[in-house]
């Protein structure tokens, strides 16, 4: 049976340059970057070397990157980090509905330490409805934390004209750059951000390491106290072949940014265009044009999105019906609900996230054995039933 | 140059067996363990057999491991989530003087925020004080955390003692066993403690990952929110060449427990015995006996730490002055001074921590190359030349 992966939301093979990068720091080359001696010279150029790489990519600098172990990690330390260090000035947090729940959680424990959270609202295509931003920073904002791009349906954010609401109450933003860094040019200058949050896995490099962009002069509270690493901001011994397969990542990702667009929307629209003509009730959700290149997802009526998914591994086709990481606490999706579409639709939801070993050949194998499965699902379904009874 | 490598208190390089299982997992073994499909399922798997093996260690069991990304991690998730989850109880938590600075400094952060910390003196070894421990418990406290033996001097803990006197007023017990686990045999159960950090890359496996058992029943509030991973005490997307890596490192600890004491004990015994009788004004570190069977470390009257390190990696011999943690922080050990040892002979600490690729033709060079470095060492030492004045 033909092997199809269309997850590479939840994860994405490692890159082979980025393994090959990676090897070294499992064998000969193991010194602790903080060691004095010669060993620890050699770790300590390459930590340096990854942190410069990855700054590279984002247009920041390397003093400014803090290396975590991944994008959860990232949002934490700056949701928590930024507003501890800013709690004199103020306990007020803006994030969107539609953040990752490493943003939405981070903000839900502060809330319950006397912090405010206030969600920005979203149109039906996911985008953030920027009046209502403005109105909700207060005199007390301390942080607006709004994604670049949502991952579950695609939807980029206007990040610069978030950054300019936010710099007329002069309140630092936040970005949780994890799904779009490498599939669009991102420069923290010229967006006018404080901090932005990556995770390596994303960019085709190893799970287990991120890192957080921070402006200098924004103060930030460690969440990991401990040894002076990182500039102090993050203690713990260096995840040092991880952190060199992430600089390898961001460099391979700036490199083939254009290169990389231009396959994965290509098999994107390929999906988005032919796949609503293979069944019936199915709908592209999140924006139809200002989207991640390697997004198509769709909610498809009168079906569960995990009986899709198990009858579409069942013919060797991965995919997620939204994010790995809620998966399975099989709660329905609260990105889908803050675009207003309705449970009973949302419940269908599907998202195809293709990476750079797909091909056109892949997106013609699903339109093949994905009717079929629906035409099943749907003969089981009761919601469907009483849908064609009324039809009549 | 000869090239010995002493420093493994530091760092280590990972094991060939550890290296092997975690190449597939940066290669076909991709999937997210979150995934509902066939690719998630076998890292599933992959993720609960590396959690069975890290349990097995420390014979607890597997749905008690939390995957941190470190050892720092694992303390910080202790100390700050443990207190946080009985704060209703009290706000008093007590911590000995030689901690790791991931313990004492997540405990000072505690502080900041209200909590009352207390500081349980050592002797002249690093053995806690018992008496001390028994009156510093008060009503109020939540937490005792107390190392199982401290990397820096290499004393061991009376951890069942300490255990002991804690249940007497049902106060739960965290114990860093990062520098001790895989170098004495650990039992949480029998030890009646209720937290165990670890990290990976002490027993020989990857940097970047680490657990924390709790025992079933203890309340732990995340440090990272986010989606459901490792029973929803730490989210984010698991790292798992790094979990797998770890999982192979504590099978192979277990395994090779007894035989990766005698060798290493072996080395040390011989440094302990002989370094010495190399050089006059040179004493043991911490306890004489019950002591870890890697560590042999020295303080070297007249001499800072720093001179012989560097003047010892130009003649290819790694060591440390003490933790890799703060060797960059430039302050003197809290280790040494909590142990009574006088300022001016802890600025001349030396730490050789042993590793399974070193023999005794490792020690025999040191203790070539090692008296020279000290004449030239104290020859431009004013200190030195103030007490040969005054002798005589």
């Amino acid at each position: 049976m033909r092997k199809v992966y269309l997850d590479h939301y939840a994860a994405s093979p490692v890159l082979p340059e980025v393994r090959e990068a990676m090897l070294p720091f499992l064998n000969g080359y193991f010194g602790n970057p903080s060691s004095l001696h010669s060993w620890g010279d050699s770790a300590r150029e390459a930590l340096e070397e990854a942190r410069e790489k990855v700054a590279q990519l984002i247009g920041g600098s390397p003093e400014e990157i803090i290396f975590t172990s991944n994008g959860t990690e990232s949002n934490n330390l700056a949701i928590k980090g930024i507003s501890a260090g800013s709690r004199k000035k103020g306990n007020h947090i803006v994030v969107s509905a539609i953040e990752h729940f490493s943003v939405l959680n981070a903000a839900q424990t502060l809330e319950k330490q006397g912090y405010e959270i206030s969600l920005v609202p979203v149109d039906g295509y996911g985008r953030v409805d920027l009046d209502a931003l403005r109105e909700a920073i207060d005199t007390d904002t301390t942080l607006v934390s709004i994604m670049t791009a949502n991952g579950e349906v695609g939807t980029l954010q206007p990040i610069k004209e978030i950054a300019e609401i936010a710099a007329e109450k002069e309140v630092p933003v936040h970005t949780d750059a994890v799904a779009a860094a490498g599939f669009i040019p991102v420069n923290v200058g010229e967006w006018g951000i404080d901090a932005l949050s990556l995770s390596s896995d994303m960019i085709y490099g190893p799970k287990g390491v991120g890192a957080l962009w921070i402006r200098k002069g924004v103060r930030l509270i460690p969440l990991l106290d401990g040894g002076v690493q990182e500039g102090g901001r993050r203690g713990g011994t260096e995840n040092m072949p991880g952190i060199v397969g992430m600089g390898k990542a961001a460099e391979l990702a700036g490199e083939q940014l254009e290169q990389r667009v231009e396959h994965l929307s290509g098999l994107r629209d390929s999906m988005v265009e032919r796949l609503p003509a293979t069944v019936d009730h199915l709908h592209l959700t999140g924006h139809p044009s200002e989207r991640l290149a390697w997004n198509a997802s769709f909610v498809v009526e009168f079906i569960e999105g995990e009986g899709m998914l198990l009858f579409l591994d069942g013919q060797g086709v991965a995919v997620s019906s939204g994010s790995a990481c809620t998966s399975r606490a099989l709660k329905s999706s609260h990105v889908l609900s803050a675009c207003e579409i309705p449970p009973e639709r949302a419940q269908g939801s599907m998202l195809f996230s293709f990476g750079p070993e797909n091909t056109l050949e892949d997106v013609k194998y699903v339109l093949e054995v994905f009717p079929p499965i629906v035409d099943r699902l749907r003969a089981m379904s009761p919601l469907y039933a009483k849908f064609i009874k009324e039809r009549g």
